[in-house]
């Protein structure tokens, strides 16, 4: 009478031994174009160097005056330099031509320094005269040194720098930069496309009301979301009815990069989803050490796509792609492995429970710097995610952590 | 022949006045709704509260066999207590209608536990036999406490109760919970809806190639990057010819609930934005005492909507930008106006210069624990951005941050 599935996980595997194997089999992808206006945020896939040099041209650093500093040399306030007034540099509306030595234009802050100025004599130091030849002039009370207050050819960067490093996500400032050098595209790595297949016959989309046995979908918007943050390009949702032939043809046509199966993942009757993806390529893991999401697991197309087995729970559901999925997904779309969280350390103001071998995954509320587990009637309580400010791993090497412990919580808040 | 604006700033206002000005004039817009599967991320303008139990139905927490606890009262090994098997409930395929004292119905979690059934036996301790009819029945070798394994209505929520308050940015477990409740529709707050204006009749928009005396504006795309990472809506930009006229109509005509006007913003002679912005509203702040950044300003146009005058100075542009006007930003769209950026405390390995009374924006790399600042040549290299790993902000009560001193800084990395 009893099916096998059951009897429950004859082996469960260490959680580290699963994500060596990820890390192992789960690689970058491929890169594509990105118009410059649209790659900040995206992933550097290859060095990217400066085309043209910046500044490309020798440019005022101050408003002033433009003029040779090799004139000015001897320049006191008892004896002035007087230059002839020639014109004047303006930010795209440079002087037309070089300047001689006697001579000076008018520039701001950056416009070209003429041929033949090699230096800006800063407006609040000049004073403008009537020149003898009845022009205007500029009077020069001290001597301006060659170089002062210009900025010379390259001096932001020189043309041929590399000016971002192959993986880096690109920083607002980032794309300024390459922008400014003259680069119109950048080879970024290609973004993950995650499918999502919800199984569960009892379930309702997002958005519905709840009623009879049927219960509103959330792990859809969860795993969406997570995908998301975890740099996904699109994350598409399909729902799959409890039947093996359906959750069959549903993973044998999934297109994407990444495929995340939620529900129907465990040793029950109606958990279709190891049976099928061993059929369709391998399991690699199936059940693991791990407190909650304990049946999660994952697996392989024949085509070498990744598959995660979520269990339907919610909690389990969002721990399992918090574990698996996630380091997965950031790692194909070249990001970091690491959980993005970002990470505070806290003292165990109460006393969390674990067992050796087993990976806990405990929702915890922080108050200043103690922490404290939330009491859960167990994995099913989604609302113990949305009443934690972070989460607590409690690793296999450790039956508990105690009052006092130092931990680190990654904060749920971006 | 001296234009007075070329005589600088008289006046400088401190960092903080003009901080508590923004924190006193903008306050956050209102808000609009957004359907559940498009509300992670977005700031709940309200509390938002359950509309429906979670679990709606008593639903077993466990696969096994619902049963009613008290008619396995004094089950032993010795003397086990055998139960009709009458049916079963999977989830969203409930057992019809109610059952007897003597009777229980096969279960798998998250299933509804059917009326007169109140506990569920664990499949591992329950052995399935033919029964004294003929028909299956369950052998039962220990009393079952009533609830026991059975997620009572409301156990993870209860209807009405407040699941997210006011305030907070969904997170991905949020707006799950949110959903399982029935909540189809959130109340969030709009976000707000940037306007750059890039004055320089020197820039090429980005993807051109510097030539001549034309330089490529980097400033828009750091600008839009920035304004999409503090929640902006969308941030459109617009290039301006450097005439005064030219500057009045597009700051006049500019929507959006905010408006970055970058370049022409100190006291040059083609510095226009100030005063456009004085006739057509007024200019509460221009001149700060920082550096870099020292021309930035702002000020309200007649309706009330913030004006930021952004230097065209690429480092200076980003510093005004994350000084003042991101979180002007981020107050708009219901975010914390602190700065988004982790922070990590390090030991400063080379000495900082400031001075006392002007706040400084110091890029800075980070090698290990240590903090070493960018050498560079001025506020106009922006490539001291993108070799920084971070910045370190010297508040004004301070000349210097010598080494050995621990600082506070604000990674550039997401």
């Amino acid at each position: 009478m009893h099916d096998v599935r059951m009897r429950g996980f004859r082996e469960r595997t260490a959680v580290a031994r699963a994500l060596e194997l990820l890390e192992r089999r789960i690689q970058r992808l491929g890169d594509e174009p990105a118009p410059i206006a649209r790659a900040a945020g995206r992933v550097a896939a290859e060095h990217v160097a400066a085309r043209v040099s910046v500044p490309h041209f020798a440019r005022a650093a101050m408003d002033g005056y433009a003029l040779s500093g090799e004139a000015t040399l001897g320049a006191t306030a008892g004896a002035p330099v007087e230059l002839a007034l020639v014109g004047a540099s303006f930010p795209g509306r440079p002087h037309g031509g070089a300047i001689r030595p006697g001579e000076a234009v008018r520039i701001t802050t950056g416009a070209p320094v003429p041929d033949g100025a090699d230096a800006v004599l800063m407006a609040e130091h000049a004073e403008e005269v009537a020149g003898r030849d009845g022009g205007a002039a500029v009077r020069v009370r001290q001597p301006v040194p060659p170089g002062k207050h210009v900025a010379a050819i390259g001096e932001d960067v020189m043309a041929g720098a590399v000016v971002v490093p192959a993986g880096r996500r690109l920083r607002p400032q980032d794309v300024g930069v390459l922008a400014s050098t003259g680069v119109a595209e950048v080879r970024v790595v290609r973004r993950p496309s995650v499918r999502i297949l919800i199984t569960g016959d009892e379930l309702l989309p997002p958005g519905s009301m709840p009623s009879g046995a049927s219960i509103v979908d959330s792990n859809s918007l969860v795993l969406s979301a997570l995908a998301r943050r975890d740099g996904a390009g699109d994350a598409s949702v399909e729902y799959v009815p409890d039947r093996r032939e359906a959750v069959r043809g549903a993973l044998a046509a999934a297109g994407g990069d990444v495929v995340l199966v939620s529900g129907g993942s465990s040793v029950g009757p109606e958990d279709h989803a190891p049976l099928v993806l061993a059929e369709l390529g391998e399991v690699a893991v199936h059940g693991v050490a791990m407190r909650p999401a304990k049946p999660a697991g994952f697996g392989f197309l024949a085509d070498g796509r990744p598959v995660f087995l979520l269990p339907g729970n919610p909690v389990s559901c969002l721990c399992a792609y918090e574990f698996f999925a996630g380091p997965s997904i950031r790692a194909l779309g070249g990001l970091p492995r690491a959980w993005p969280h970002r990470r505070r350390r806290c003292v165990v103001a109460s006393k969390i429970v674990s067992e050796r071998g087993r990976v806990d995954y405990v929702r915890v509320r922080v108050d200043g710097d103690r922490v404290f587990p939330i009491a859960t009637g167990g994995a099913s309580i989604l609302s113990s995610t949305t009443r934690a400010d972070g989460a607590v791993i409690v690793q296999g090497d450790e039956e508990a952590v105690v009052e006092g412990d130092e931990v680190e919580v990654l904060l749920y808040d971006a």
